[in-house]
């Protein structure tokens, strides 16, 4: 008998008749002799629906009341799924954060797990019961209510499958698996059988949005392996887990894309210890996401800073930059550019494996794409392209590294 | 200054407009230099709407989740009336049920407070802010969440006003206060300034559907003095109280009137001991509430017993009176009658004054109103009487003890 954790998004869940569907495919998991812990977000629309409440009463709705509004959104969803189960025959019982053992800390709305105590979800189990676990949601230590953000409930999952010390831990959502790049963008894509965490881990920071980071670094810090695969059928998914030797044997695992990016290069900049960090610490203060970022002395002894962003933080930034620069630099000059994308081949295998690099240039250059920037990681290469070349950029690199077909 | 707790109901909360409106009147007790602590029910339609949606999935939802479900209403509304105070610049907090240390007991939605243990509460409003808590719910020792059945949010703004010892509880409603008989009966009804918790009591089970009688017993145990009025203007209710001397000079508070009621008689019952111990207790395990009981025996030498009941309930207690009657009683009949509506005047000044009964027997026989069952407690009288006379019946009795006028 395995203890299998399975997570149901919003969209999963978003109807009384999908909330059915959910009951039928637990209850199937059930009756093939597994214990089942079902982790359910809110129903599709309704935490929308909610911010838009608290949105209407005040601009600025006070975070430690909008996690005691949203939380109610999956404290809903794990009565219904409880109750479509027990209308199947199937001994459920809910089960909120709290009841959980989901200690968080952090600021409100974005809480941080910090310690899960199973007590009485490992006494439901032990009593053949199944569990309906509300996902997203936590407890602090003094008691209030906190909710856990963006992915919230692939942590809940991953926190639960690690504390029950679960078999299996599927994310259930509404893509097929982790692909070797976008099938609408590259039609011969393959579903990957199986990704290390930190592949995955590139690919979610790469554009890849099927998980959010912050899940798979949790699943990576505590040995958690997790498939990620469709609620709506039953196809296998994708398995992530530690990397072992066999995966070193292919070069990429994947390509991923991330569309409406910008470019800001800064000339001029003294050649001084400290001054990086200082400009690229006024972004951050700005709460601007700086991805790619280059740095070299150009031929006037000065230094230049290119950094890469989504295209929507461009002006935030310049206005950040501005007063700094002209206390810090006042011989610096800003360059912008938007319309551009990222391309970035992922795998473990690089590591091994040499001329990845020109393997990937030289694809590009043959399909006439130019490359911008360049940023390198130990199992990554990404590059910055024209954004309107960003999916023929794409189709090459998968074709270079023949993505299409399973490795022998 | 004082520190006042305020209860709103669902229909006092039921929109944004109207949830904007709680916050207003709240900061203005608050302004008027006062502590304020809102009990607040679910937005109206809200609760209606999860049952409906429970019920769509299981026709006989799991009570456990039921209370999972329901508690959710309060939280939105606790955290939307918050946000809403702190719009108008007030510090408030929300508390739910389990964080205003409502310790429950009981069976799933039908929960009784065991005991409250005020300490967050008692922080915050020591720390100077305004408190808004979760009406209708509570926790069990075990942890489950627990929602506290029909008047529930009146028990819980009792409970948090005897814990935290406030000056004066407000339970604001639709109506304007307690009155001496339904002003749409009885048009020159009159709005009581004080009203015993005994007469509240008796007024409430004889169909003064202000409040649920458990919430007045519960004030009455614990010392609560509370004052129904309206939550849409400023005008001064009915406090309720603990009885003193100058109560009695009154000899009726009002009357109260009690529609859809029936009436069963039982013939021919084998005058031995615990026959109608057996028989009511059929009734008891059926669910049915008994209201009048009148038992004498017949000529005949065999024992009589009456009872009303809710019209609705007539066709089940016939059902379940069917099986003991044939067992214990061959000889017995059973006679019903609809269609009667019962009367009740109530105060405790009967205590102390003779010749109650014959005025008001006696203005009912002026206006030609017939006279059913007759049962009489220490501080009330009630009949029935054909349910088309039910209003003449009132207006009679009401003029009857000068209800009309405020005594002197």
């Amino acid at each position: 008998m395995a203890l299998i954790v399975q997570k149901y998004g919003g969209t999963s869940v978003g109807s009384l008749d999908r909330i059915r569907n959910v009951a039928a495919r637990v209850k199937h998991a059930r009756d093939e002799g597994n214990q089942v812990v079902a982790v359910v977000s809110a129903m599709s629309g309704i935490t929308d629906k909610l911010i838009g409440m608290a949105h209407e009463l005040t601009q600025e709705p006070s975070e430690r009341e909008l996690d005691v509004l949203l939380a109610t959104g999956e404290q809903q969803s794990i009565a219904l799924v409880s109750m479509a189960l027990q209308e199947l025959g199937v001994d459920a019982a809910s089960v909120t954060g709290r009841q959980a053992g989901i200690q968080t800390t952090g600021t409100h709305t974005r809480g941080r797990i910090m310690q899960l105590e199973p007590k009485l979800m490992q006494g439901y189990l032990d009593a053949g019961k199944t569990l309906v676990v509300a996902g997203f949601q936590g407890i602090t230590a003094d008691g209030m209510i906190h909710t856990l953000g963006r992915g919230g409930s692939d942590l809940t999952a991953i926190a639960v499958a690690a504390a029950l010390k679960a078999d299996i831990c599927q994310i259930l959502t509404d893509v097929d698996g982790v692909y070797t790049c976008d099938p609408r963008v590259v039609q011969n894509a393959r579903k990957l059988p199986e990704i290390s965490y930190d592949e995955m881990l590139e690919m979610a920071s790469s554009g890849s949005k099927v998980m959010q980071s912050r899940s798979v670094e949790f699943a990576k810090k505590f040995g958690v392996v997790f498939e990620v695969r469709s609620s709506l059928n039953d196809n296998p998914g994708t398995i992530v887990t530690q990397e072992h030797p066999n995966m070193e044997d292919v070069v990429i695992r994947g390509v991923s894309i991330e569309r409406s990016q910008a470019r800001i290069t800064i000339t001029g900049i003294p050649d001084e210890p400290g001054m990086s960090g200082k400009i690229l610490g006024a972004l951050a203060d700005a709460e601007i996401n700086i991805d790619m970022i280059v740095s070299n002395i150009a031929h006037d002894g000065f230094a230049r800073h290119s950094f890469t962003m989504h295209a929507n933080d461009l002006g935030k930034a310049q206005a950040a930059l501005k007063p700094i620069l002209s206390d810090l630099a006042p011989d610096s000059a800003i360059q912008t550019e938007a319309g551009i994308a990222k391309l970035s081949a992922v795998g473990i295998g690089m590591r091994s494996h040499s001329g990845v690099a020109s393997t990937m240039f030289k694809a590009l250059g043959e399909n006439g794409i130019n490359i911008g920037m360049i940023s390198t990681s130990e199992i990554k290469i990404a590059v910055t392209v024209d954004e309107a070349q960003i999916e023929d950029a794409a189709r090459a690199v998968h074709d270079a590294f023949h993505l299409d077909k399973a490795p022998a």
